[in-house]
């Protein structure tokens, strides 16, 4: 497969980016990394492409548009069969799109309660983050990781791994240790950084920190 | 197979759990409905079958539990073949999902910001409710369905038309109707209201203008 069947619109800061080319990496697929300059103006193929939400990630597979990351993964993983990134079973394939569900639904707007904010609304946001990521290690258990299939890497991984690189600098604005509340869920991200389908990804913390400072300061709550 | 094996907790007035009826009624599968009483207290077995959202639909499959409407439509989708509710290729199915997953994150809300408020705040919701209505019946087209596969009834239509059991009321409370700014989605619902497997499951929009105006009364916005 050459680089142009598959180019991928995307932002090096978006944990939605990054579960797309974590993905593709698992999969061992070549693919062109379209850096969209978010702040400078989206380009017209990014507008085209995905007209409703106006968002990246956008993967291009032979020119055709996809987007919403989750969606894309899924797509991912029924094109291109090897490592499978779901369970082979539809019930758990299903628990599999519950918990990624759950990681879209709360896990990010959570993490936006303690760096978008100041003060007491800080304090909640970080308080309500940290009963977020205890569910989210109780639905891990024991398990080395959430799979795909048995206790392999997979769909949920993928999902969840992206948002945990902006983990660092949540700690630093809310003022708590993941690894306090939460050591296996802790021990599960090292384990994820260790692959290196997500370790060529995932940014320097300290750069994604420096960006959400930015943003703030952009935004006047700085 | 018997009632005793596919059991959905659910409530009539749900558009999420009318979802799960109109995808059993298609497959032609048998299952027993057992009406949760949402305001009198939830079962102790919906309690224990989703301990993360706590909410109908929950489906209990030989007792496995299910939760999310549309992760569990998909689930009947892969679990009883016939007749098929999503396209048979990956792009197709990404598609479908991207317009389930805009009717989840949008239309709803969209709804709530008429019929929960009041004033201007209900103008400015119907009006938002009207665009999300236009690009709904964009991505229609002149197909008379969303699909599935091809121009059949499938995934996206089924997503949908529990939601539009409460345009009537949405019509009464912002004074508009749908088939005025929409015709083609106005056509649409008249033609899935026609199929059995959805006649039977939609309840009388009376009774569901009824039951937000008590729900109203009951958040003192009247």
């Amino acid at each position: 497969m050459s680089k142009e069947e598959v180019v991928l619109l995307g932002c090096w800061v978006s944990p939605f980016c990054m579960r797309v080319k974590i993905a593709l990496n698992e999969k061992g697929i070549e693919y062109e990394d379209r850096e969209e300059d978010l702040f400078g103006g989206k380009s017209e193929l990014l507008l085209n492409s995905n007209p409703i939400h106006k968002k990246v990630p956008v993967l291009l597979h032979y020119g055709k548009p996809l987007s919403e990351s989750t969606i894309i993964v899924g797509y991912i993983d029924e094109t291109w069969a090897s490592p499978p990134l779901l369970p082979s079973c539809a019930y758990g394939r299903a628990k599999a799109r519950f918990w990624a569900d759950f990681i879209d639904k709360k896990l990010h707007d959570a993490g936006a309660q303690i760096w978008r904010t100041n003060g007491e609304e800080r304090e909640v946001g970080t308080r309500d983050f940290i009963e977020i990521l205890k569910q989210l290690e109780e639905a891990l258990g024991e398990r080395n990781y959430f799979g795909g299939e048995g206790d392999a890497f997979g769909f949920v991984d993928i999902i969840a791994i992206g948002m945990a690189s902006w983990f660092p600098a949540y700690e630093k604005f809310g003022g708590f240790k993941v690894e306090d509340h939460c050591p296996k869920l802790s021990g599960w991200i090292k384990r994820c950084k260790q692959r290196e389908s997500v370790r060529k990804v995932l940014p320097d913390p300290e750069k994604v920190y420096e960006f959400l400072v930015m943003f703030r300061k952009m935004q006047g709550l700085d």
